[in-house]
């Protein structure tokens, strides 16, 4: 049954997902605080071959306090407003991850810190010597990708790297007036 | 002295708020589950002239439930990438609001369903009919406006009207290693 569902993704949600992969220059972050007040944020970020982000953040920013202390994270990747085909239905792909601070001078740390130089250029070089920045990996579990009107997505497996149809929660659509009228 | 602070905001900060303020579609929202896990979204919006948000969210969409349980909402209206001048420092503004839904069918709801219409056209008068949407009004508490590098200001007043400098959190800005390894 899955891998039927798993055969019948158009590729217009493959392409879709691609394009945002390969996008995108910055990410939208969703964090919480000690005190569960929610704060969305953006900061620049690379993409690893198996799909996990780094951004690096300043003690200046909420939320950095947030993802050292929650450890959680929201991320999204959306097409920009203006090139939006349908503004009620902007491409997106949104990941729940799992946020970690990597050790300053190890060597994932510096590992990320060339990819970060190779995308951003030598502005990195100033960034990096920065104290009050920290480099946070974060891992995606679970994605949902939306490329249009009732065309959504769960993003599935190890590396996010397949595609599940997603029929509204519980199974349940939209509901019009009429429908609703005639179900009670 | 808060007098002669708010004299000395620059224009270019003025005229970047009104830009964000009065470009934007839709809003990137930061929300917090009942478990405390964050989520971030988007929905197109409009804006009042008391400088209120409404969004019409549906039931399919984590944030409606989210907003609905936790009645707070992190709204962030940021300049496209595309077209920003320099992806360390997109021009943005954040907002924390409180959130509350807004009865369907009452004064209040018509009004704001007028202003989606007139902002989005005829796509509402389907929209408005679904009944796993509903509206919320998004009133911010407090705002953060970023025009630029080091260029960070709190947005204050009733109507989010007024802007004060801000010198980093607690008085601190960015620290160097050169600036830690004296201090030490």
């Amino acid at each position: 049954m899955n891998d039927t569902k798993i055969n019948t993704i158009p590729q217009s949600a493959h392409s879709g997902y691609a394009s945002l992969l390969s996008g995108f220059q910055s990410i939208q972050l969703g964090t919480v605080s000690a005190e569960q007040i929610p704060e969305v944020s953006y900061a620049p970020a690379v993409l690893t071959e198996s799909r996990e982000f780094y951004i690096h953040v300043s003690e200046l920013s909420a939320h950095t306090a947030n993802l050292r202390t929650s450890q959680k994270a929201s991320v999204l990747l959306i097409e920009d407003e203006e090139t939006c085909e349908q503004i009620f239905a902007r491409k997106r792909v949104t990941f729940a991850c799992d946020a970690t601070e990597v050790e300053r001078d190890s060597a994932e740390w510096k590992d990320a810190m060339e990819r970060f130089g190779e995308k951003f250029g030598p502005i990195m070089n100033h960034l990096k010597t920065m104290q009050d920045f920290h480099l946070i990996r974060l891992q995606p579990k679970s994605g949902r990708l939306v490329v249009g009107f009732g065309q959504a997505f769960d993003v599935i497996g190890n590396q996010m790297d397949q595609l599940t149809h997603v029929r509204g929660i519980d199974g349940k659509g939209h509901r019009t007036a009429t429908k609703q009228a005639a179900n009670k």
